[in-house]
C-alpha cells in the first residue's frame, strides 16, 4: 500500500472497504480481495475521484487499467488455476468505478451462471491467508 | 462488413448470429446488438480465431479492443442517453471472447441486477430498423 501519487482526494467506497481484504496498489488501482469464498474474485479500483464510466478516465489512464487488468487476470489464473475469468465493470449499486476479475471452475457454486447479486461464503480463516498472500506475492510485490 | 484484414479463418460463433444483429466491423471487433428490446445491448466479437480469454489477445490487440470498447461505449451512451453501461466478457456460455456493452436505465426491467441470463423481449421492427440504424451510424460509419 506504500505507491505514491494518484490517490490524492481519493478514497474507497465504504461499502467497498466492507466487503474485501485489500491485497495491495498497483500504479493506478487498489486491488481487493471479496470476502465471498464461492470464488476467488478481485477488483480493481482506480485511485482517481469521481471516476463511474470507463470512459471517465483519460485515455492513458485507460490504457493503464488495461494493462493492470491484464496483469492482475493472469496472476489469478496463475494462483487459482481457474477454468473461465469472468471480467466486468458494473457499478449499478456501488458507482465507484471497480473491475471485477472472477476466477470461475466449471464446479464452483454458481457456473454457469455470473457471480452477481448470490449469497456468499465466509473464508476459512486459514485458507483467506493463503490466499490473500499468493495474491499479494504474484500481483504486487516487486 | 468491408473492413480488411484480421478475419482470416474467423467465424462468428453460431449461436452470437443467432441472438443478435450485425451493426458493422471496426478494426478488430464485429459490433453486433443483442435482439433484446429490454436493454440496447452490443457485442464486440474480436475477428480472431481460438480466443476465448482477453489474455489471449497479444498487446496491440487488447490496446485496439480498450479503444473499441471506448467507441462503441461513447457510442451506445450518445444514441441511448442511458444512466450507466454495464460492460463485460463472461463467456461461461459460449467460449468465443465476446464482450458485452449494456446501456442501462433505472427503470429497465432488471434495474440494478445485472442482465444476464435474465428472459429476452422482442423488438418491435420499427424500433429496431431505427436502433440498428442510429447505431451503424455512430459506431461504423465513416
Amino acid at each position: 500500500m506504500c505507491n505514491s501519487g494518484v490517490s490524492s482526494g481519493w478514497e474507497l467506497h465504504p461499502q467497498l472497504a466492507r466487503d474485501t481484504i485489500a491485497i495491495g496498489d498497483l500504479t493506478l488501482s487498489r486491488v481487493l480481495l471479496v470476502a465471498d469464498a464461492n470464488y476467488p474474485w478481485l477488483l480493481l479500483v482506480p485511485r482517481r475521484s469521481g471516476l463511474v464510466e470507463l470512459l471517465d478516465l483519460d485515455e492513458a489512464d485507460r490504457a493503464q487499467l488495461m494493462s493492470e487488468i491484464t496483469r492482475a487476470s493472469r496472476g489469478l489464473k496463475t494462483v487459482t488455476l481457474c477454468d473461465k475469468l469472468n471480467i466486468a465493470a458494473i457499478g449499478n449499486i456501488v458507482s465507484q468505478l471497480h473491475i471485477h476479475i472472477v476466477a470461475r471452475r466449471r464446479t464452483d457454486s454458481a457456473w454457469p451462471k455470473p457471480v452477481w447479486g448470490l449469497p456468499s461464503r465466509v473464508y476459512d480463516p486459514a485458507d483467506l491467508d493463503r490466499l490473500v498472500n499468493a495474491l499479494h506475492c504474484e500481483l504486487v510485490a516487486d
